[in-house]
């Protein structure tokens, strides 16, 4: 552990990647510390000149304070920063492949932070999927998958959470609207989704996703409930065979197990009141019929969780919204809920480590 | 024009197709009439000896007035039944494959009485699709696309609208959480979904929704945004080619001809307030990526419009509920803002035929 850690609060800090540097990510950082929300252990990774000439443009008084990685020393005033350098200029809107490999050091940094006992948790601020291959990284699919390698687990499960259930000491939906939903395939062409939904799939993801409520949220017997893949659940295979030959067969395998598994139900059934108040998450075959939902209900104050990885990871529900950066219109909710839930996750997870 | 309707309040009738005798729509129909939530001018089709039975087993307190079909005499005291008998007895909760043609009757002689100019609009109760398919109907895919064959028409729309959305005055969202959503496709298993979505069908089915919220909505001018197919609308090409391909050419081709078009949106980025506050109605790519977000919005006070009709048609947001028929808990709230719906659209369109 860093001897600037050990000597302020006593607490690692968050580190926070503030993304493609065309995005909103920047701004949003600089929002959220300029209106006090940053908790004191906050640490942004990033461009300090970039981060400071935002700033600037925006009118936010902020100081940037530059500090070795892996040091965060109290008393300072202004933003934390550890120090990546951009390769290339950066535009607010204007997307330039040159900075890909900045966008991924600020992830390797949070990462190696992560595992070196120096950060209790990584909050990433948006990247631009498209810019990044571009920019030389062809099989690149996503902060997900890209954490995956990074950390060399096999399997993660992406899962987003509206903010009341985040915040919520019971964590089970008690009719408030709050969601959690996890996907069973994330990034892929909608024609790809079907091949993509395999017994061995729909099984792993989710022990994972039961054994991280578990691990993560301290839900010590957590319900789930699946979506079918098809309309209506397939209608007895009416509507695609998916859910007989696939997703019923590996859900018995599971409740034979002993998970608490509630489907396939429809997707259009499982979101309604009847079926949320009783289960602690939702699992979805895929991206769109999950969160479009948590997006809608979430209205803004959602964040996406990384599961299955060995350190701590959130982030915002939204993309770079190039249309909106340099303007200083986004909204830092999503941010702030992401930092919020990775210091509640970091600290749910400590106090499993350490009963004592 | 029946005898029976000139006689009365001068108003045709809103037809009920009762639906799937072993599903929860008799009971619905039952309930709403056992409360005076049915209109006057209120005509349910289906077995009147199962009617009977069914409201004693409820304790429900209803006269079954049998009327023959096209007529609905006033002043009788209960609900009023246009008879259609069962082809075999009816379990609540125990589908019947002898009971499809009855199912199918029903619609029928609600479609006959429509074009006839005996009622004024038709609202389903739900259908089970499967046990039509084997009552000997193997192409049976749904109520929506059964009526478009039988009103010999080309192409229809489905759309689900939201209890206050369907009330407004002004149709636009105006923040309230509601809702109007069309689809491209509907019942179709998620693999066959990407092939479905041609250049002809987009500009189609949005040309129909356009004249549709103009002619049964009366918004003179409407705002439609529309999902992509892919995760992210596709990323420019990254999570899928369709957009690049079809979709955007689509919406090019229709806002030349006029057409008020937002989109292709990624559909978690849609369904937020910044877009819906916008827009009269959104168009989703299929099933699942539209409806489960309308079915989380509407909470049980949701309907289903089939748009491109001859007709007026309006139906429950729900399926059949074998689970719960009998036992008197499932919530007509759908049906009842089905009805209410139909009696709406059917008066915007007698006033635009009318217009002395």
């Amino acid at each position: 552990m860093a001897a600037g850690a050990l000597s302020t609060d006593n607490a690692l800090p968050v580190v926070v990647t503030t993304g493609e540097p065309a995005g909103v990510g920047p701004e949003l950082t600089l929002m959220l510390a300029a209106r006090g929300k940053l908790p004191e252990n906050t640490v942004a990774i990033g461009d300090p000149d970039m981060l400071r000439q935002r700033a600037t443009a925006l009118g936010l008084n902020i100081t940037i304070n530059v500090c070795p990685p892996g040091e965060h020393p109290s008393g300072t005033k202004g933003l934390r920063v550890w120090p990546v350098a951009l390769n290339a200029p950066a535009t607010p809107g204007v997307l330039n492949p040159a900075n890909a490999d900045y966008v991924l050091a600020m992830l390797s940094l949070a990462v190696d932070a992560c595992q070196k006992g120096l950060a209790s948790a990584m909050v990433t601020a948006p990247l631009h999927k498209g810019v990044i291959i571009e920019g030389g990284h062809p099989g690149f699919t996503g902060h997900t998958e890209w954490l995956r390698d990074a950390c060399g687990v096999d399997e993660v499960v992406m899962m987003l959470a509206t903010d009341a259930a985040l915040h919520a000491a019971s964590p089970s939906w008690q009719g408030s609207g709050d969601l959690r939903v996890a996907l069973v395939t994330t990034h892929l062409p909608l024609r790809n989704v079907a091949d993509a939904i395999t017994f061995e799939r729909v099984t792993r993801i989710s022990r994972l996703l039961e054994a991280d409520l578990q691990r993560q949220f301290g839900i010590a017997k957590p319900r789930i409930a699946v979506c079918g893949l098809n309309p209506h659940a397939g209608e007895d295979g009416h509507l695609g065979r998916e859910e007989l030959d696939i997703i019923i067969p590996a859900l018995d395998a599971l409740r034979a197990e002993g998970v608490d598994i509630l489907g396939p139900l429809p997707a259009d059934t499982l979101f309604t009141p009847r079926h949320l108040a009783s289960v602690d998450a939702v699992l979805a075959m895929y991206h769109d019929q999950g969160l479009a939902v948590l997006k809608y209900a979430g209205f803004g104050q959602a964040a996406n969780i990384t599961l299955g990885l060995p350190l701590v990871r959130t982030s915002v529900d939204h993309g770079t919204a190039l249309d909106l950066a340099g303007k200083g219109v986004a909204n830092p909710g999503s941010l702030n809920v992401a930092i919020a839930l990775a210091r509640r996750l970091a600290a749910q997870r400590l106090s499993i480590k350490s009963p004592d």
